[in-house]
């Protein structure tokens, strides 16, 4: 191949990996990244440990796995790739296929020729248009200076007080970076009625909102952000919603991001809402311009839709793809499943495909269930029982989408995972009830937890288990009036059941799961019966018993693992 | 479904589990357990730990998550189950469907129809057929008696010294129990060149045996336990080895186990030399007969071959399974992949699918590379790096197994579930590279170790890539003479290749990673470059360079993260 010219506008992520997979692929080819920034390559998603202080230098978000600084000395000599830093993309002439580029220190332009181009300009952080959102004081995630600029602030001891707007990822490892590690009293707002709207769903966001109350972030759901007042010196003191006035040393607006698309517009290339739109091989509709990372538009592979996907894993996913097919290899991106994970205190979440919220706004004819099980032998000495929730697709039994909430470590992260190569091939319930996940008694059960919560699916698709979500619960457990037919059938034993029999009165029935079948005679057969454990486990055994009785009953999936979890608000007292 | 009789033969895993969810399923089936022990039902693979004293009490291995224990009594109150323990099936009659019983106590005969049957009367250990296998003092781990004894013996400080005849998982976790938490004196005799063999490569292997040295562990390859003498007391106190003799207070015999088979061979069933043979309802040649569990023959999903799979969650599964269909529900076993995990001290190692030794064996075209990725971001404080080792087909680019190697943890749990998802359905290279596994700093890297591990896969089945094995290169490093082109370019910084370049002279060319583009006229032409960097990934951009310059090299994949687990005997001294 002849030598050519291939200039990437976009120095994180997608850039560099196009950049240096193609000169190890086609060693000839002259590579030029342009970036606006003077810091490129950088690990932007370390940025909440950087401000939190586990990464103690921004330069190890910059830093190579051996210790060099991935500047542009480091791309020329090491990787033979050219950087041009503090230059912006001005413009893009198709025509004669070069950029308008302008030096952001000297304010002096030029043009650049390409051969190819890629665009990997990445996504910025939407800035919700209320009065004082451009205060001093009120920062955006949205690159290394801002991130260097709060812990600036940190590190003088200015912020005892801090107001995150946004309960995303983002804002919830923001939350805990400054509530944790620097003590700060921090508020978290987010407009929805829960945490990670859209990608998880509202029990495992209620444990989520809980365990940040427990250590000591105010969380105010359903509440917007309606304006950011100044104090005297001018710098944003305030965050005001309907309810409240949260007083603050700073705003940190984490409201989402938006493709940074604005120049392949301007282009002429073809955009949506989402971001510029590609083919398979992360080809623009200009067949010279490729475009990855954050500021592409991405298939939903489960349901078909097109979105916005700015993770940096995909965007090194995609600068893989982007180089190959510069070489002339072939290699596709069909595109993503939306498996995430994240910590939080103590805990981690995580989840890959769709959440029962998002599948049923899809129009699939889902259903879910909830397990509680244990991550590893329960007679190891370290186990934890880790929710799971599995959501499926009732006719065709595919599973659409796996959540887990569980002490921090990798535990989730294995069932995710496991779970991300099923899904995006169309796994059914019996898929992942057969997975050979791999098994000694330190690392999992017998039954690995994922394939628990899949034969519970199989309960569930298969009319066998039939169960009360958890809201509706709690619903009844608020208020009695809603289904006044309702009795708690409670088959743990008798001293844990007591609290609730004391409380709850005829409401509650205490017969231990070991009696049940030598005094189901005293249940009562004009009642719907809500069965209660503490995983769901030896309830579904319970309702199957009932079943061949002529009972109705239905079970509290997941049991009062859940409950617990979702906070003591929930739990009676004596 | 009138009620029918199901008996079921064997009461630990697979049987109990038959059993209850038959219950679940088909309430009205009557069921019973016939077992020749008086303990029943107990997480077998969790001995070790018992041993070890991480589970306190044996009661901990009967008992279920909420603490009751998995007697009779419970089965029959809390499950509907019949259970006969101590009582011997001495016979099957097919004709007349009946059993011939022996209480073992009483030495008393009696016959129990059946409707249906199962057979899951697991395996056995196999006891190496030499001299002293049968004295006192020599245990094996076959059930909870033997378990108890041997910490009974343990407990008394009777045990200053032990040997463990078989490197398999089990062997490995006794002896760990043994050197880890009862400070004895523990020996390891294998008469394989390797531990864990035919399921684990032979680096991996050396890294384990590296790591059970460093915590005390005497382990002898390659040596055949000849004999076991005995002391005046008659007691065990002595292992003879072609090479040396061991004195000891115990002998744990751990040389794998064998299907009990020997009832259902009585009965007329067929039988093959790896168990009972089944279809895929795992009916077995009677269809009123089914098995389940150790005792049975399994097709390995990925050579298609018949074995044995003595797995407790095998036997879960499909004792499930055999439930399902007992009540008239389809469901499937179609065989097994081989996941596996372990425990050793302070790391695991875990693997799915084929090793390479298996892969050649059973004719595949195979190849395999060695990465060293961090299994959390490189910035992030507790990152570890984790070799994995991906072995594939050369013409189909089928990933056929995958291999780990990390600290304590669940880290290679997510590598190697997910990867046991895709294996399973015949995922390529490609479909490794692109698995969208979950991703935050504290979980993984931007590009997962395993999704990298696959690129070096696709870098090598390409041809980009070309290696030279961790034997090979051990070899030459031992004994300059067997390639006396060699030439070592140590790419790492020249404070770490200098005691290398002191030790091996003219062999050991340094030149940094970064600065390879300006010297590369200093690498002669006439010598094979073996490229050496931690991780085997700088390496590869330098073969790529390289190779554009018409040199001759090979990488050392998994560079000296590797080299430095396996131990120091191969690493030079100043």
């Amino acid at each position: 191949m002849a030598t050519n010219h291939v200039v990437i506008i976009g120095g994180v992520a997608a850039g560099p990996k196009t950049a240096c997979r193609l000169k190890r692929v086609a060693p000839d080819t002259k590579v030029t990244i342009i970036d606006q920034d003077n810091l490129i390559s950088y690990g932007g998603c370390g940025i909440p440990y950087y401000v939190s202080g586990d990464v103690s230098d921004e330069k190890e978000l910059r830093n190579t796995s051996f210790h060099m600084t991935r500047d542009e000395p480091f791309f020329l000599d090491a990787k033979g790739v050219e950087v041009m830093t503090r230059t912006q993309a001005l413009a893009i002439d198709r025509q004669t296929k070069t950029i308008r580029l302008k030096n952001l220190d000297s304010d002096q332009e030029k043009s650049l020729a390409y051969d190819k181009l890629v665009i990997s300009t990445g996504s910025e952080p939407f800035v919700l248009p209320i009065p004082g959102a451009d205060l001093e004081g009120v920062y955006t995630i949205s690159d290394l200076h801002k991130a260097i600029a709060i812990k600036e602030q940190l590190a003088k001891g200015k912020v005892g007080r801090a107001v995150v707007i946004g309960g995303g990822a983002i804002g919830i490892e923001m939350a805990e970076a400054f509530a944790d590690l620097w003590g700060t009293e921090t508020s978290l707002v987010e407009f929805m009625p829960q945490l990670l709207p859209n990608i998880l769903d509202s029990t495992f966001s209620a444990m989520l909102a809980n365990h940040l109350q427990e250590h000591d972030v105010k969380v105010y759901l359903n509440e917007a952000a309606h304006s950011i007042e100044a104090g005297s010196d001018g710098k944003a003191c305030k965050v005001i919603t309907a309810n409240r006035e949260i007083e603050t040393d700073i705003v940190i607006m984490a409201a989402g991001v938006r493709p940074r698309s604005q120049l392949a517009q301007e282009a002429g290339l073809l955009v949506s809402k989402f971001g510029i739109v590609v083919n398979n091989r992360l080809q623009t509709s200009d067949p010279d311009i490729y475009a990855a990372g954050d500021c592409i538009e991405v298939t939903n592979l489960i349901s078909g839709k097109k979105g916005l996907a700015p993770m940096g894993s995909l965007a090194n996913r995609e600068g893989r793809i982007v180089a190959d097919n510069l070489a002339g290899i072939a290699s596709t991106f069909e595109g993503w499943i939306g498996s995430f994970i994240m910590k939080a205190f103590d805990v981690c979440v995580g989840g890959t495909g769709l959440s029962y919220q998002a599948a049923i706004a899809e129009g699939f004819d889902a259903d879910y269930v909830i397990s509680a099980q244990s991550d590893r032998a329960h007679f190891f000495p370290e186990q934890s029982v880790i929710p799971l929730q599995m959501v499926f697709d009732r006719k065709t039994r595919k599973v659409l989408g796996v959540q887990g909430f569980g002490p921090m470590g990798d535990g989730i992260l294995a069932r995710i995972d496991a779970a991300a190569g099923l899904i995006v091939n169309g796994g059914t319930i019996d898929d992942f009830s057969k997975l050979e996940m791999a098994y000694a008694p330190p690392f999992a059960t017998a039954l690995d937890a994922l394939n628990a919560t899949a034969n519970v699916a199989d309960n569930k698709a298969s009319g066998r288990l039939r169960t009360v979500s958890v809201d509706d619960y709690m619903n009844w457990m608020t208020n009695f009036t809603t289904n006044p037919d309702w009795l708690a059938l409670d088959i743990r034993h008798p001293a844990e059941a007591e609290i609730f029999t004391k409380k709850f009165g005829e409401k509650w029935l205490s017969i231990p799961y070991a009696e049940i079948r030598n005094r189901f005679q005293e249940i009562p057969k004009d009642q719907t019966i809500i069965i209660i454990c503490d995983a769901g486990t030896r309830s579904y055994e319970i309702q199957c018993f009932l079943d061949n009785h002529g009972f109705q009953s239905m079970v509290l999936g997941g049991g009062f693992n859940c409950i617990r979890r979702i906070g003591p608000a929930w739990w009676p007292t004596q």
